[in-house]
């Protein structure tokens, strides 16, 4: 019998986080702040202590709570790995095997979750009793809400209002958790009033950060949380890549190339990190590709400097590939990778060389077309971020079969799609 | 560490499936023809040729397959059994235990797949290449959908237009498999045309059923499946019970009351069987309690006796706790239950004191505040028709607390609710 899936027990998950901060070739340029040093001492305050200490943090393996570890088998982990030896035979691969990631089993459809579950855990270990953040596709909102639940939190959510209006039951979802959304500019704080006397009535991330951070700064016991770019986020996702390690093991193999769509590049990293230590000591040689939009393309089009994280300046500066933090990017279905820059960590791993990157167009046909093809072999529904990966392994695939190459591609399939049915009509099913 | 969660390895799923008609206290009652045989016979020739053997084998256990098995575990089966500790703690239970079998991680939301995928595989070593159904509330025929795809067959799904016109997302779910999709009533079977003559715009499952047996019948190679009701689909729905008797064994332990939702029965069926076994043989007391709904309480309001299996009487007539073939059902958000009779074995079994059954109002406002607690609490989202055994396994296990008594509690969550956040919205949050 052909078992195409990989499993680890729950008393398998690692025990542990990979931090690659001491690993990096040279190291990673510390947050600046334009002006008297006020906009980081801000952050301290508004972030949640033991997040603020593990973005700095030295230690190459950070300790998993015990309680968080039992959050995480709740929430399903560890997620197996799956063969796709059916949309292999769809290709015709014969030298080339392709292996997938599951974050889409996580109970708000995402990996957000990971590091959703472990900020809301020290959040309420420091007596913080409510996490405010903004969203943009979604995802993140949802995954917060639900962390903040489990945790026995408050969150609220500040949601750019254009997507707010047409996502109405990933709304619901939020609320079903017992969040409470806002759409901004909303008129409960000073940055959203003053946007909307801009009449910017759509709103942007920018915004929805500055109204976040501001809502958050003036409440008592509340803490701001952040859900992709920072030191501590990819840190929380190297759960992911730490299983599919142990997963490769279990089946005497090893990756030669890992994929994943890039926005501001926590699923990115979360897989890619702890196998780039491999590559980082010289003991192993991989391919790593990001696959990002055209709408987006910050790995590809945007110079490596210190730049905000956000449009309305709150944040310090960070050294990122980044494309302005005013950029006006396109809307696209897979929204969750319009993001200006990539996260520091990864940016830096980009300039020197290690990782690739492929930015697909706007109009997003090819990859729903990749999409579908896996729903059709593999039988499952991708988010459509996580199908610029599929689309990209399918390429790449091709690429290495018609050389006549034997390789190993490990995709990350960052999330389920059972939201995002309207996008997969829209491309794929209307004129 | 406590882990809440019991797991099978891939190689540990059930290699037989279970068949109750040997153990029934009674023989099961055959179909009747109410003329000269041709209904049965018709049934017969549009049947997939295994699953009519299976439908009267007297095997108490069938092999499962090894393709087929190979099938459920890319299906992601064995399904994880979960200790509800979580929401036992918000019911403040000290001495009742809840767990629940997590059949809403398929990949198209619900357990519809276990007997789709049979089907399918069966139909294909029949050398049939087209798979013709009905759908009511979607789940059947995106199941079947998926199915035939990975089996390489065709589906053709007739949906009933009422529902078809506003789960547009279903059906770009059902489009995405390669499925043909028709609102029924059509115009392209005789049936459908004099349905749409005689006005009915709406449609019923009957006429859907009607319209894909006479769409079956017509075709070359294709052979029309169904979704519950009939002896076969159970049969393959017991994987459910036999992986949570494994699980169970596992942490020493044997539930005392089984709670599943019922329409026609297959979910109920699937999970109940198995222990029921146990329950026949005298080895072992459980409750077994069916969660209905108000507007089709089949079990509580319904007679004992043969009617047909649809609205246009195309099928044999079947021994069962009926409220009649034509009755009108009124409209629920957990479409799935609104069925006017229980499958066959599940009737035997009522009629002879092994089944309870506990119906709930039809503004399922209770049914909704039990999932929105299960969300809170165990943070997966229920599809509607799951919430009921929910609600009925809180209902139950409160009751024992009160008691006093000492209860281990299972029930099936037999669906996700990803494709059902418009119904939440609709009962929860709007006046």
């Amino acid at each position: 019998m052909f078992i195409d899936r990989v499993e680890l027990e729950p008393d398998e998950l690692p025990k542990k986080w990979y931090n690659i901060l001491p690993d990096l070739p040279e190291p990673l340029p510390k947050p600046k702040d334009p002006g008297d040093g006020s906009k980081i001492k801000f952050m301290e305050e508004v972030s949640i202590p033991e997040c603020w200490r593990q973005e700095f943090t030295e230690d190459r393996f950070v300790d998993i709570p015990e309680e968080l570890r039992e959050l995480y088998i709740h929430a399903g982990r560890p997620r197996p790995l799956y063969r796709a030896i059916r949309l292999e035979r769809a290709l015709g691969l014969e030298k080339v095997k392709i292996f997938y990631k599951r974050e889409d089993l996580s109970p708000t459809g995402s990996h957000k979750v990971n590091t959703a579950l472990a900020q809301a855990y020290y959040a309420e270990k420091a007596g913080i009793d409510t996490l405010v953040t903004e969203t943009g596709a979604g995802q993140w909102g949802t995954a917060l809400s639900y962390a903040a639940r489990l945790n026995g939190l408050n969150a609220v959510v500040f949601w750019v209002r254009s997507v707010y209006n047409w996502k109405r039951e990933r709304r619901t979802f939020m609320k079903l958790y017992g969040a409470k959304v806002y759409a901004s500019p909303s008129k409960i704080t000073e940055a959203g009033k003053k946007g909307l006397e801009r009449g910017e009535k759509e709103g942007s991330l920018g915004l929805a950060i500055s109204e976040g951070l501001e809502y958050a700064s003036k409440m008592e016991n509340a803490a701001y949380a952040l859900g992709s770019v920072l030191n501590h986020v990819l840190l929380h996702q190297t759960i992911i890549g730490l299983e599919a390690k142990k997963q490769f093991e279990k089946i005497d193999m090893y990756p030669d190339v890992i994929i994943a769509c890039l926005g501001g590049g926590s699923n990115f990293g979360g897989i890619s990190l702890p196998f780039m230590m491999d590559v980082l000591r010289g003991d192993k040689e991989i391919r790593f590709i990001a696959a990002q939009s055209m709408a987006a393309p910050n790995l590809i089009e945007g110079i490596y400097d210190y730049d905000y994280g956000d449009v309305a300046e709150y944040t310090p500066l960070m050294k990122m590939y980044t494309l302005g933090h005013k950029k006006r990017m396109p809307p696209i279905k897979a929204d969750g990778l319009r993001y200006h820059a990539a996260a520091p960590i990864i940016s830096l791993l980009r300039h020197h060389g290690y990782i690739e990157a492929k930015a697909y167009p706007i109009d997003e046909k090819e990859i729903f077309r990749a999409a579908k093809l896996f729903v059709e072999t593999e039988g499952w529904l991708p988010a459509p971020e996580s199908s610029y990966a599929i689309r990209a392994a399918i390429d790449t695939a091709i690429e290495y079969e018609r050389k006549g190459e034997e390789k190993i591609i490990l995709m990350n399939i960052s999330g389920h799609g059972f939201l995002d049915l309207y996008a997969y009509r829209k491309v794929l099913f209307t004129k």
